[in-house]
């Protein structure tokens, strides 16, 4: 009636084939501010029930592809139920509701349903990772810096790190849930409504901790978003990291591990490859996260209330992106349980290069007396004189020890044999570094003990999260009954999850 | 000695001029490193007091421009101490440790100072938006979506928004502290050492609140670079929005707020200019802050340790944001305090242009039982003929309404002229909007005398943070005293703050 | 055969649904590919002749349906000619081909399809923009800087601003166009083949100016891609910027333009709603664009030939952005041809905030011999004075100019009546301004004058570049009917195009 | 004298620190405006020639020096002359300029002088990979596609892939340059002047090619900004994605080439390590650039003329990459020139994991008349069991070959011992690799030399265009000669260039 002409059709924003997951958010929503507005007498309980009657019949034609039909995106609900009463009952349902709370709900609990899956996906992850280490305290290897080999740790603490790494990324994601989990429903478009709405309880019914407590901010502030994206760019980086340790470990001049071939890809024309193609595709999800995240941080510049198309595109990126972390991690569990490590190589590679080095440093400042400097320097002139004339670690000796010394402090060091055999082990390296969050088999081993308690707590923290959501629709689901006068039949369609 | 050519002069990473503020912390490692040393028997006392003692007497050089003068950055500690006690004694400062945790280490120092800088600013700028909404319940303005008018609303009710926009700052902020506050230091550079270095005993002397429990993920892992980079980047976008509405504001077509002065620029040549230097500085510190972010994860690319230097420039980004977000803040608070509001143009503003209506419909639903759709188009038709024919909210009567509803659901509304006049007046809008976070004035006077206790709170929360850190220097310098043997004269140049 | 397990459901990465645009590229590219090896004698002329019939056998299927039917996306050809005539026979088509060259000829004719209509949609754009600058050469409004009233100038020299830039933008595509155009195929993975394939026949066939001149550049260089994305982002700033314009002149305070109703939206709760969806949306392609650019940038970091699967998304943003941008621009240049410009009420404003007296402190200059800095002193104060006494720039005096200049220069500067006035009207400042590339309108008259030749000339030049892609198309039809012994009854299907 | 309050401190954004490279293009405007100022007759000569004479004193001071002492920023020109001639003469200078065409001019000729840089630099890197290039024609290595072994190539062929990827680069930028070399001046702040300016004159004594042809774009489109970031993004993406191959190529595990020491770094604790320091910073570039970039596209982002001083922070961070690429450019260089090659260590690699067998399934074409995906199949079966057994490709037989076929084409295939030897050398398979762009000696040996042409080319292009910089210089010098009556004495301190 506003305007005079019909919209050009690029420019049709509510369709229901873009809701993708958040068709069910809007769904319960729907719902949900019935029974509201019927409870505070808003519309009357006859016009509520006939509205909710047929939204069970929506669910039993199915509610996706009854939506879909009658069209009108997140307006699908007042378009089917316009169809089936007319508007003078169907016209009812928006009373009270803008757009704008429709479409902040349903961002909310999808990313809500995304968050929980993420959270059960970190502790797969870390449960893996914590086997890993225990099946490898021993498994000896080179540590980089630099792209070089630095000193001798191994695989179990390599394990440790990641799952310290991840279970800040359950912090983080556990934190902005926190944040997450709050209603702007009855936040209309930014001021809410004069009509008494109970915004106490939608929230509850949509399982929120609770209502937003400024409807502006509901609207139009999306710092939360970034947040999401921020914490999924994040998340996603490490899950690169460590899927190009991998990739560069299934190289076959590393050839540290060999991927299950079900995770592997071949080539059309190259009858040998077997390619790491599902640590690829893990590693990608870092640039779609970031990216999805610049996009976010670019659509939002503006005076509040001026960018709100713009905002759509960041939606189905960060649910895109949702989606991928949650099933890459599930995957990357399932790898790292399955893929085969070749101890052997590891431990071989872990001293053939001067790693452990540091440590013959360390024996003459511990057993000669001499300065940490001195020590490190006349260590590096062996390795150099070494290294010019092809001797490899297991071939020096104490006695070129002695030579390199003379250069740099003047005399001989006189380190025995057994002190420098003890140090030039790589084993006995890592075996030495017993101290808080070091490599030493027993430190690493108290480590991922530890750690696996914090993982079951983190576990059922999770559990306790999703049966919250599941009591709400259950008690949403009770309401409609009470208001149709029979009960939903199990039907779960509008289930507030996901 | 490992090397046979001198790098090249573009390659210097250790250089002093690029420590910037993490000066203080190197500074504060190497004694706190040196106290554990001795008390652990790594180095002989009487060494460590030669040291301690020579680190004092830089301090009273003035730390900063000693280590200038004697360069190598980070390790210029250890060229201070060779310079001055020769190699055996000044060459033991680095027994145990690496560049690795001496960068992680400054790097957390660094950054924490900024975060309870920020969360000072934050607290500021709250505090004053909580001023500015008190003094401004009942000042009507408009709302606007798209860019349009949408809603009256209020000042206040504005305020209160940014208020709960920054409160999720500190919380996220806050939380990022507790990752954020833990020591790398004993991490050398991913294995420890095997030297018996206690790890929590220098946490505590530098003010942390636990060691790192994986000396591999102390320095290889960088997510937490990236979360503060995120945290900031979220922060600064917030920002940005609220310096793009008062950008708006005080155009000459809005001319709602008019800045003061000592926030503004002229013109070299357009005599007239008064241009909003202060708000476009704090709006482009968003841009800085996703920059750097993406530099962060661009730089961490790639399988653990193999980007390292790549990660220097990150640094100095975050370092910079870090210190211009806090700057902002604290601008921003002075100018919010201080600005004039022109309230009798913003009143006038939010009834001129329809924005009022949406309240005409929900009295055509309250008062003459129409649904609302039927009652919106109705409204809508109304507006599009006012709007034709040139007239405006204050001359639309009844009589008009009647006949758009005639068009619309075939029959007059007969709404009486004062619930026309009450539907149609932005104050009145206002006012009816009582609900949970709405604008009407005791609602919003509510929220912020409620946030009025939570800022207090944090605040105090931050003095807690910032009474632990001086503790922990204090303690240091308590440990110096005891190891040289003379108290430091009160000389707090090697500080553990910032 | 290479694997001993089925890859897992969401590591398939052939999947058709995923080739979008491509498809018909593909297609091409298996029919070019074939020709060429029955001219070098390769594969039998018959086997060939057989594929190609049951290609055209699919054309008259629908190429699309049978190629989504048949699965396997870009080898879903070979899927379809040996389900057909078997492997025997059908397992030939990919003799010398890799997936790698597929994707990349299938990338590079399809971003040329994009490209193309870019540039149409560019030349359409710059002709709206010469349309609406000559209508408005007399148009005059205000010029903005640090968001404030700068200087008079007119609605033609805006529009014509806008030309120019996009006048770069077809620069950039064009020049962009030289390095794209060029083939990849035969390049196989890297190294092309041994056999004798005609990489320039297959080029040709293709529309390709010529081939790639390394075949491992061919496939794994991508900065051509990071380029497009670059020109598309920063296409896209420029079309957002326009759109940030009209934007803010469509708000109810400045109402300078009214934009026609099928651009725009409205409100599910608020009756009076239009809103610029069309212009949020041009404006969001920015966004996009840019985060495009980002997640191409971070999917190539890493040793060639490691990031391939990284790279598939990069293609679909890239693709999704080409197609958004099209079509934006044709949008763009219908709403500047058809919006509804309110000269009366731009021009009131060109005057009303001081935006013209740069030009009274050129008349101090030029009339009374006063230096530059004191005559722009001198203004400054006026200006002062008559704002803090509430004066506007039509109440102001020469005698105020007097007492101005007698606190700044000390003695009073008597400009006449008539060069005051001369130098306080908006129009008379724009008239003045003849210099080249100012706003009188003369001179903005002749540079559209002279862009709309140049518009024509680059129409021109894109249709050559039609007609060449066409001319191939042709060719390519002609040896296809050559070696089948038959027409092709003019099916398109496989056209080149796009 | 418009405000009534002194300016924050913090706001304080005309710094003469922060003018960094563009301090002698502010200094060559002053003097080119002066120049225009006389010859127009806009300023009398005697003030000008005064001015001028200053401008020269000033260069023998040391123009940076003067410039940072007496302040300003951009105006520093303009303090310093009222400081030595009083306002009413140094008030002159400035007239009919804004900071606005200040800071686009030296930006535009601060980039400038970069771009000559990075050009010269590409020149040198092309050279160099020409050279390393044609120096291992016939050093075969292995190819990478997934990280995996995929198909023999050369050292010749790589290096001709990258000397292709940087001429592309060097196209970009020279195409960017037509847009760039066009000067700003006269277009003050978006209007240009109503004194009669002479443009031209002042863009021929900058070096300029021409004027911009429309004053509000010269000023306030930053489309070009982008574009040299977008440039420099690509550049540094290629730059740094050969970084990482040499890094790659540098580990203990590829160990395919050793780095200069020079470039090299060591450690403070692990006396062994010979880091890639170099590589390491020239791949960071790409970071910086990448982040640039999106600051950039971000701050710009609004309607004209509104984000002012949010561009500066862009303009740093441009400047500081293109001062960064050059840099890395002229290292690369030399380090492609002086790095060792491990060629018999390359050639084992390359057929030792299988990278050849693309052409045995291309033997069993040619020689069996098998289909290709017949081939590969048996040929994929036949590594597949030889890895199953631990059989290395020189262990593989004909016979294996055979038994392999039975199971997939359900007969032995015969393939001869000649042909499978000349099938399974890879020094054979990229001899065989003639095509056009191949890796075969004779075609990459064609493609280099044809480059090395092109690069002469090049580099005598550059050539000219700082010729033109310089000639620009020198006519400057004597027109300020005339004016002044007296020789420049050579100094150069004001030169147009960088």
């Amino acid at each position: 009636m506003r305007l005079t002409e019909a919209q050009l059709p690029w420019l049709e924003t509510h369709r229901t084939d873009t809701l993708g997951p958040s068709l069910f958010a809007i769904h319960a929503f729907d719902k949900a501010h019935l029974v509201m507005l019927a409870e505070r007498g808003i519309v009357e309980p006859e016009h509520v029930a006939a509205m909710l009657t047929a939204l069970r019949d929506m669910e039993r034609e199915g509610t996706a592809k009854a939506r879909a039909e009658v069209g009108g995106g997140m307006h699908s609900g007042e378009h089917y139920l316009i169809g089936r009463l007319g508007e003078a009952i169907g016209g009812r349902v928006h009373t009270g509701r803008s757009s704008g709370d429709l479409i902040e709900v349903a961002r909310r609990m999808t990313i809500r349903g995304y968050v929980l899956d993420i959270l059960d996906g970190l502790t797969a992850v870390r449960g893996a990772l914590v086997g890993l280490g225990l099946a490898n305290l021993e498994s000896v290897m080179p540590g980089y810096s630099h792209g070089q080999h630095a000193q001798p740790t191994t695989l179990g603490h390599w394990a440790a790190m990641f799952q310290v790494a991840f279970s800040r990324d359950h912090d983080r994601l556990r934190s902005c849930y926190r944040r997450l989990n709050l209603s702007p429903a009855g936040a209309a478009i930014l001021t809410g409504s004069d009509f008494p709405l109970d915004r106490e309880l939608v929230a509850t019914l949509l399982g929120f901790d609770a209502p937003l407590r400024n409807t502006m901010d509901a609207i139009m502030s999306h710092d939360l978003e970034m947040e999401v994206a921020s914490a999924l760019t994040v998340l996603a980086a490490t899950i690169a990291r460590l899927a190009d340790d991998l990739i560069l470990w299934s190289t076959a001049e590393f050839a540290f591990v060999d991927l299950p071939d079900r995770f592997c890809g071949t080539s059309s024309i190259m009858p040998q490859k077997k390619n790491p193609d599902g640590l690829e595709l893990m590693k990608s999800a870092a640039g779609q996260a970031l990216a999805g995240l610049v996009g976010a941080v670019i659509a939002e510049r503006g005076p509040t209330g001026f960018p709100i198309l713009e905002r759509r595109h960041t939606q189905d990126t960060l649910w895109a992106v949702g989606a991928l972390v949650g099933q890459h991690l599930t995957g990357l569990a399932d790898l790292l349980m399955s893929m085969r490590v070749d101890a052997a190589r590891m431990a071989a590679a872990a001293g053939e290069h001067w790693a452990q080095v540091t440590d013959l440093s360390s024996a003459l400042v511990r057993v000669c007396g001499i300065d940490w400097r001195s020590a490190h320097q006349t260590v590096a002139l062996l390795v150099r004189r070494a290294t010019e004339s092809g001797r490899s670690p297991a071939q020096v000796t104490p006695e070129e020890l002695d030579a390199a010394a003379g250069e740099v402090v003047g005399h001989p060091v006189g380190l025995g044999a057994a002190d420098f055999a003890a140090a030039m082990d790589p084993r006995a390296f890592v075996r030495r570094r017993t101290l808080l969050g070091g490599p030493a088999p027993d430190q690493v081993c108290a480590e991922l003990t530890r750690a696996r308690t914090e993982i079951n707590d983190a576990r059922e923290e999770v559990r306790v999260l999703r049966d919250a959501v599941a009591s709400a629709e259950r008690e949403l689901e009770r309401r409609v009954d009470a208001l149709v006068g029979a009960p939903s039949g199990g039907a779960t369609a509008g289930g507030v999850g996901r």
